[in-house]
């Protein structure tokens, strides 16, 4: 396990809240989903390789993809900006920013800006839950299909690209990953049984772990049908930041979906199995 | 004018929100107001001087008063915290702040964790604005009153004696800062009439400047009926961190608050004047 699982055993274990253990909390009477993250310069991402134009573009986004996984539509978010600001970051990071904002038509409503040795974004982002049939982890069952959209492995494949100075289609596509908004509502307004849906944001791997471990389910996965247009096992299974999305659904239900990849099921047991081996966890650790 | 200033105008110039001016946004739709601050280390606290205990005492207090002036009442928070992490940290940090979540019946519902290397702490709170009548920075008129509750410049007070290493009431107001729940709740349920209402984090004169300037009105004060316990003016007018109220508000509604104390009146014109003489803003400055 990583030291950010410890981390969060421990405040689970002071906190004690029921609304822990999905990317977003579901406040059901006020009609809100709602996700917080961070992103810290030097962590999350780099100054050589993107402007602040695309930091404020990608920062955004990931945001909006944890709710659109939640299965509800995104409205609002407040902006936390510190680092060293000067009129030229400010501007081009809100402008890049609200491409995604304007595109989701999500409105800003508030934030703060504080001077910083780095760069560090913290994003709330909340969605409208209207008629939404809203994703929870702990939802898969025994016989659901595993199923996804999107491409695995991609983002990580860019880094790499960046790191080596080549500008492909996986570096671009690590500075603004894909989302699949209208893959996320079809699947929200249609579903009827209780689902699980999460963006990969921390790599396939730990979603199939999370949703295995949070609905005490076995997910068996064929890896020849992940959707990928790399070869590198390693960077498929356990590169982030693709935001693509992985759900686990009832097979009615599945088939009143579009846009979605069948590459697995789920059965009693617990675990993750691809091409019938047992898998150990393995995760990003930020906590080196 | 402060950078921070020149900022806040960039972005509201490329974002142009109708939710930004006040503290808190107001999403009536949803029955929440919202609000969203990062505390960072060096900036806005020092670890010479408070344990991670007290950091996390005092982080979700602030953001708790910026709820509470808006006439709303604490109900949930996001907590993302960044830093060089250890489990005592994260421990001692959660185990200060939950005194805060308890006391207010506060949830939290979710967060973050990244490692980096100074602390920044950024939170978002939700208030429940039912049967509430919900503040604004605008709403002061010509003929209202102003008045505060709690007493200004103990903060600054409290920072100058801690780095003087001298253990006074004063720095133990700095570290743990006094809000008066029972009178903002009072002046939410009671007032009838839109009024305006600010926690002086930033100071008193800022919030009374916020006021005169949003409102377009002219507040003029009484220095000697301001609520002190230091003789020092500049800290007074000028020392962040009191987390005190200040209030704007009809007549008829003042006489039937408790807890308020009248410092002056709001009449035609513009800025703010204290004892005869036209005062030039003056505030934090974060970004030197």
């Amino acid at each position: 396990m990583t030291k950010e699982f410890d981390f969060l055993n421990i405040i689970q274990s002071i906190i004690q809240s029921e609304y822990l253990g999905d990317d977003c909390a579901y406040l059901k009477e006020y009609g809100l989903t709602i996700s917080s993250d961070s992103l810290v310069e030097d962590v999350h991402f780099s100054r050589a390789f993107m402007t602040p134009y695309e930091i404020g573009k990608k920062a955004l986004l990931v945001n909006v993809s944890d709710i659109l996984a939640s299965g509800a539509k995104p409205k609002f978010a407040t902006i936390n900006l510190s680092g060293k600001l000067d009129n030229d970051f400010v501007c081009e990071f809100y402008k890049g920013l609200m491409i995604v904002a304007n595109e989701f038509d999500l409105k800003i409503i508030g934030g703060d800006l504080v001077g910083a040795d780095k760069i560090n974004i913290s994003i709330t982002v909340f969605g409208d839950t209207k008629e939404c049939n809203i994703s929870s982890r702990k939802n898969a069952k025994n016989g659901y299909v595993v199923a996804v959209c999107g491409e695995f492995g991609s983002s990580a494949q860019g880094l790499e690209d960046l790191k080596n100075k080549k500008d492909t289609y996986f570096a671009k596509y690590h500075k603004e990953p894909k989302l699949y908004p209208e893959v996320s509502e079809n699947i929200a307004k249609n579903v009827k049984k209780p689902y699980a849906m999460m963006d990969s944001s921390d790599g396939l791997f730990d979603c199939l772990y999370q949703i295995s471990n949070k609905s005490n389910v076995c997910l068996k996965i064929d890896y020849d049908l992940i959707p990928k247009k790399i070869n590198d096992k390693n960077l498929v299974l356990y590169g982030g930041e693709d935001y693509a999305l992985v759900v686990c659904l009832d097979e009615e239900d599945f088939k009143k979906t579009t846009g979605l990849t069948k590459i697995g099921f789920c059965t009693d047991g617990q675990g993750v199995i691809i091409d019938n081996k047992k898998m150990e966890y393995k995760g990003f650790e930020h906590f080196e």
